[in-house]
């Protein structure tokens, strides 16, 4: 076993979570902070065509960064195993139980990052486990439709993206590019736009804006020219997009610099999502066919007077009047689990057909 | 000696450069790729009222980059002292020669920067030696001005930074904050909003463009999903801004979006420059009065057809009919022992008139 004794629970314990003998799946949310799996028992989702609620969740297991690009391959990949292996161990269940497991990874931009991630799992499951990987806005985008892959999720965090599905099964994304490729609605590109207000206001090529003195106050400074060593001293995007909530304070209270940033944002993050339902088509050919947005991550999620969110569904609107905006109600590794569920399904119906 | 045996040719060796007893000065121009150090005679510089052309330079050494936020302070302080030593060894002079030396380094941003590098040479030289310290755009500004700290210097290469002094001493700068700080018209700016016009092209965020077909050729990739594993593979700027050539190719070519950005670049830079003219007052209280512009750097020196420096200029000329634009025929090094030179004999008057 090359990942320690994560798998040594398995050694003759009794069999608890499984206790109908249909097996479960296991969902998986990989992100650039943590990585989240759940166990679902499959006989619950089976047995009823509308998804009980609550849903069963049997065990729930939280770890570290599992994006290669990040951590490198072999601890993304030991990152993968240990969580999957904790939670069916939580469920007082085991790999034979396993039916499918569905991976959400951020990191997943092309074929060749979906193989290799394909062949460290299926190193560790049984042969006949179903196994899917795809990028986590895609488990994103399940999380809120429960499970079906149609229609549009907008991710907003410290990066973002907007990746969507047509009915038949077509897929398209726009941004995900990171800050030097112009993800501007993400929160790092919200707060890299409020410091170049500041060193703009400062320097004499910008009018005044209440973003320096409250940056200034929040990063413990005492002049913009410091604000030059401070930003290249960490090149960590997070901790420039944690700047996010000063530039909404100052919006709110009426400045003229963060105002803007933040309509700017609106406009792009909203483009984003434009891009992808004219790609599919998802408002239909007559463009009033309604078709669901998921809408996830902090940017979005702050529900204050100065609501984002609310203003990018908004502008989606003047173009798409039937757009429907949906919150989710659950984690996106429930909805990576809910995908192996339907992806299992589907596969099952397609052998009874043949 | 700290430094090796950098200093070894001082042990008996004859003095041929300071042939009139009267002492040399030393110029030193220390960039983010290389640092370079020029030794200049004192008397042929003191016995003109115009400067002899060309200058006579004893010696030239050039040695590698002396950025501390870049290399450390203990690789930025050798290498200081490395070819300093270089330039006295190869001009048959020595320290004891030395009557004052101008330093330009980049990344020099505060008083607190200044005093670190003007301790590290005071070890260095006799306690009698002159020692300045200053941004390598001061050294820049006097290389086109011939040491007369006078005038806005506007550089654009992989950053961007304009620099100026009025004729009271009073100095201002804008911009030189690097990329995520909104230095918009360096060439890292111009060509990161190039690859970023062609993945917005890619997912249906903008309009086609030749910048796609001529970036992907370039670098030998096949698709523009390809550019973001490219982009963060390796963070260095200069790898991006060697990109600029291709967007004025395109907008050579007829290229609209490669045409926007090179249009928007020019503003940028040009509002640079306005800002310091502005603040300093440089343009006279008419707003007619004539006052050098120094252009330095390869987005500015690229003599082609679109020609990213004369759109500048034009651009400066409608807000200020007088401004004077000056390509420098000596380099930074020797900018910076001309500015030696002046800071020198302004001290010997200032003695003289007590």
């Amino acid at each position: 076993m090359r990942n320690g004794d994560v798998w040594a629970f398995e050694d003759g314990g009794e069999i608890r979570g499984d206790v109908n003998g249909s097996g479960v799946v296991l969902g998986v949310d990989g992100g650039a902070t943590s990585t989240v799996c759940v166990c679902l028992p499959l006989l619950a989702l089976l047995s009823a065509h509308k998804l009980p609620d609550p849903l069963p969740v049997l065990a729930r297991a939280v770890s570290g960064c599992s994006n290669h690009n990040s951590v490198g391959e072999s601890a993304a990949r030991n990152t993968l195993e240990q969580v999957m292996a904790e939670a069916l161990s939580k469920s007082g269940s085991n790999r034979s139980a396993v039916r499918a497991v569905c991976l959400g990874v951020s990191g997943v931009n092309s074929s060749t990052d979906q193989e290799r991630i394909l062949k460290w799992i299926r190193d560790i499951f049984p042969i006949h486990v179903k196994l899917y990987v795809r990028n986590d806005a895609v488990a994103a985008l399940a999380s809120g439709t429960m499970g079906k892959l149609h229609g549009c999720v907008l991710i907003a965090g410290t990066g973002c993206i907007a990746y969507g599905f047509a009915e038949d099964g077509r897929e398209a994304r726009a941004a995900g590019a990171g800050p030097v490729l112009g993800d501007w609605g993400s929160g790092y590109g919200i707060a890299a736009q409020a410091l170049t207000a500041v060193i703009r206001s400062h320097d004499g090529r910008g009018i005044q804006t209440m973003l320096t003195n409250s940056i200034l106050k929040t990063l413990g400074l005492s002049s913009p020219d410091e604000l030059i060593g401070w930003t290249y001293a960490d090149p960590s995007w997070a901790r420039i997009a944690a700047l996010v909530p000063e530039v909404v304070s100052c919006a709110e209270a009426g400045d003229q610099i963060a105002n803007e940033i933040l309509v700017n944002a609106v406009q792009e993050l909203a483009l984003c999502v434009k891009a992808v339902v004219q790609r599919l088509c998802l408002c239909g050919e007559d463009g009033n066919s309604s078709f669901p947005v998921v809408m996830v991550g902090g940017v979005l999620e702050a529900n204050k007077s100065w609501d984002i969110g609310k203003e990018v569904i908004k502008y989606i609107q003047t173009s798409y009047p039937a757009v429907h905006p949906i919150k989710p109600q659950v984690e996106p590794a429930i909805g990576a689990a809910l995908l192996a569920w339907n992806y299992l399904m589907k596969e099952s119906e397609e052998k009874c057909h043949r």
